[in-house]
C-alpha cells in the first residue's frame, strides 16, 4: 500500500476504527453467533491526488472471534478482494462486497448476517411484505429476495446488485443464505441489518396468528418520500 | 425560555434527568433497536406563578443512540411541539405527544415504541384480549387498536386520544405501527410500554398452540377494580 | 419480633441475604418484567426454643425494582402473612405463600412468576405434556394447571395446594395466571421455576410444527426415580 | 493419577483451563438454563511416554452453577468415566463423552446441550432438514436425529456413535432428549453447539409460515467440499 498517497492511508486507519467498532452492533442487536456476520465500508481514493490506485475496502478478518475485534485486526482490500494489509485472510465473503462496491459506486458500506428471522424468509424464498409503517420509511417497500448463489465466485455479489439496483431497499434476502445490506457508509449498512431483522421478525410474528392489514400503496408512498426527505440530507441520521 | 418562572426551570431541570434515566428502560427490557422509541414528560407550569406560558415536554431528541441519552441531551418543546431548548431536532414524534398533553390533562407521561409483539397485533389490527390476570390488573380489558394515521399532521395524535379517551387501557396499538402508551407521569407510561409487550407476546405465545380460556367479565371488573383501589393513591407504584 | 430467640432472629438475617440474592435470578433467567415475581423462603421456628410463636416466611416487598433487591428491602411476616418486619407492604402475593407453608409443612421455599410460556400454557388451561427426558428428571410427568383463582383470599394458595399435594411436580400453572413452584428450600424452587419456563418453551415449541413422541410411563418412571434417588439425599443439589 | 507422566499432568493442567472457559460460551449464547449443559475434552496420553495409562477426560463436575465454573473445580476422568481427580462428582453425562472418546479416536471434544430449538426438534424425533447454505457448510446435511435411550449404562453414548458415525454432521439430536455435538476438540464440539441451535431455530421459523426452498444435493455437496477443503486444515478455525 505504500504506493497510496497520505491522505489515503489516513483514512484507512480512520476507517479501521468504524469497522471495528461497528462490528460490535452485530452481537449487540443479536444477528449473529461466533464468528459469523460481517462490516465493510469503501475507502475512496480521491483522483486529486493524481493518477493513483482505485478505491479500497476494509473487512473483518475471517474466523476472528467478536472479542478480538480491533482496529488492528481488520484487514484492507482492494476491490478486486485481493488482500493488501492485515495479518489474516480477509472474510470469505470479500469477493461478495468487492463486487458491490465496484458496479455500485454510490455504496459506501456493506453488512452481511445470517439473522435469524431474515433467514427464514430467505429460506422461504418469500419477500417481507411491507405492512408497517417503519418498513414504508426505510425500506420504501417489500424487503425482496435475491437468486440462490453459490461462494467461490461473482454469483453472489451480481445477485446482490441486481436485486438492489433500482430497488429502494437497502436490504436483500438471498435465497436460503440470508441478509445483505448496503449504505452510504457501514454504519448505514449495519443500520439496515439491524432493521431488516426488526421487520422480518414483527412482520413473521405478524402473520403467525392471521393476515396482516396491508398499507395502500400511495401511503407507502408518502411516508418514504418524506423520510427520505426530511432525513435525507444524512443518510447515516436516524429519527425516532 | 427565559419567560419562565425559576420554579418552571428547575422542574424542566429534574425531568431531563428523569427522561434521560427512563430511557434506559426501553432498550433494557428489549423495546426498541437502534435509535428507535421515545419517552415524554410534561412540566406542569403552575399558574400561580403568574399569568405566564403553557405546560412544557421533555423528550428525546431524533436520532441520538441509546448509548448519549443525557440529561442534557434531551430537550424541550412547548404544547405545540416546537423546540425551546436543546441542540437537536425533538423526535419526529412529538407532535403526537403534544397532542396527547393538549388533549388529556391528566397525562404526565407518554412513551412510544415499536415493540415487537406489540406492533404485530398493530399490523394486524387486533386488540389483544384479556386473558391474562396481569391485563385485568393493568389494562382492566382489552388493548385496544387505534387507526392508521400518517406522520406530518394531527393524526397520530388525534388516534390515540379517541381511542384511550374514556378506556381503562393506558396503551393503544396504532395500526401499522406500533403501540403508545400513557401515564401520570414518564415512569407510569414506562411501565405500561413494558407491559403491554408483555401482554402481547403471552398472548401470542398462548394463543398459537389453541385458544385460550376467557376470563369472566365480572372477575376482569374485580382484578381491575381491586388493583386500582389498592395502587391508585400512587400510580407509579407497582404491585410484585 | 422480639418474643423470638435468638437463633431464629439469625435465620431470619441470613434467610433475607439468600432471599434477596435469588431474586436475581428471575432476572437473570428472563421469568420477569419489572416489579413482577417474588420469591420466599421459609425460617423455621424449632419448639425446643421453648413454647414461642410460629414459623415465619421472608419475602420481597411490593413494588421495588429489582436494581434495589437488597437483604435490608426483604420483609418478614408471620405465616398468616401479618408484616412483622419492614419498612414496606409485603408482596400482594404473601397470602398465597403463607398458605402454601401453613398447608405444607415440607415445603421451604417458593417462587411465583409470569413467565411468558408457562402463562401461555396457564392462558389456554392446558398441561405441559411431558415430552423432554428433563421434564421426567425434574417434574416425574405433566406440569399441571390449577383453578382460576382471584386475589384477595386463599383461593390462590387453596389452588396451589389442591394440586400439588400428592403430585410429583413442583410446579403448578394457575390458570389465566402463571406459575407457582415450590421446594425444600428457596433455591429449589428458584430452580423449579426456571425449570417449568424451560420445558414450557421447549415443549411449546415442539408442538408449533407438529406432534411430539410421547415417553413411555415406565420410562418417566424410572427417569424421576432415578433423578429422585441419585440427587434426592440433596434437593438443592443440581445435575448437568 | 500420579502414574501419569508428567507431560499429561501439564497437558490436563491446559485442558483444565480450556473446559473451563468454553462452559462460559454456553450460557452466552444461551443454550443452557441453570446448571444444564456440559463440555468435555480428550486428553491424549502418547504411547511414547512408555506403557502407560489410556486417555483421559475432563469435563465440569455435576451441580456446579456457571458462575462457579474455574479451571480447579474441573474433574478428570478416565475413558471409562472413572473419576480421577477432582472434588466433586463428574457431571451425570459423562458415561455418554467417554463412550464417545473409546469408540470415535478422532473426536477430541464432546458437547452436549438441552438448547431449546434443537430439542424441540428432537422431541418430535425430526431431523432438521438443510435449507440453509451455512448448515451445507458445517453439517454437509440433515442434522440427524439418534433414538431414545435411558441414562445410566451405554445406551446414549452408542446412540450418539451409532448415529454419527459415518456422518457428516457433527451434531445428533437423541429423542426426546438433546442435541450432543463432536469435534477434533472442545472448541469445534462448542461451535456445533452453537450452530445446531443456530439452524435448528432458524429452520424452525422459515417452516413455521409454509415450506422451505429444497437446497440441490449436488450444491449442498460443493459447499460442504469447498467449506470442508478451505477450512478443513485447521477445523477449529472459522470463517465469516
Amino acid at each position: 500500500m505504500t504506493t497510496y498517497p497520505r491522505p489515503v492511508l489516513e483514512e484507512v486507519a480512520r476507517t479501521r476504527e468504524v469497522v471495528a467498532r461497528l462490528h460490535a452492533e452485530l452481537p449487540r442487536w443479536g444477528l449473529v453467533v461466533w464468528t459469523a456476520g460481517n462490516v465493510s465500508q469503501r475507502v475512496v481514493v480521491d483522483p486529486r491526488h493524481g493518477p493513483g490506485p482505485e478505491d479500497l475496502l476494509v473487512i473483518k478478518p475471517s474466523g476472528v472471534t467478536y472479542d478480538e475485534l480491533t482496529a488492528e485486526a481488520m484487514v484492507v482490500c482492494d476491490l478486486d478482494g485481493n488482500l493488501l494489509e492485515g495479518d489474516r485472510s480477509p472474510s470469505s465473503d470479500t469477493a461478495a462486497h468487492a463486487y458491490v462496491y465496484r458496479n455500485m459506486p454510490e455504496v459506501g458500506g456493506v453488512v452481511h448476517t445470517h439473522s435469524t428471522y431474515a433467514t427464514a424468509w430467505a429460506a422461504r424464498g418469500e419477500p417481507v411484505p411491507c405492512v408497517l409503517t417503519m418498513m414504508a420509511d426505510e425500506f420504501g417497500g417489500d424487503v425482496p429476495v435475491g437468486p440462490f448463489a453459490l461462494i467461490g465466485d461473482d454469483s453472489i455479489g451480481r445477485g446482490i446488485v441486481e436485486t438492489l439496483r433500482g430497488s429502494r431497499s437497502p436490504a436483500v434476502l438471498m435465497r436460503n443464505h440470508g441478509p445483505f445490506t448496503i449504505g452510504r457508509d457501514a454504519v448505514a449498512a449495519v443500520k439496515a441489518a439491524v432493521m431488516v431483522e426488526e421487520v422480518a421478525r414483527t412482520v413473521h410474528i405478524a402473520r403467525q396468528l392471521g393476515p396482516t392489514v396491508p398499507i395502500d400503496q400511495n401511503h407507502i408512498d408518502s411516508l418514504y418520500a418524506r423520510y427520505q426527505n426530511v432525513y435525507g440530507q444524512n443518510l447515516t441520521e436516524d429519527r425516532s
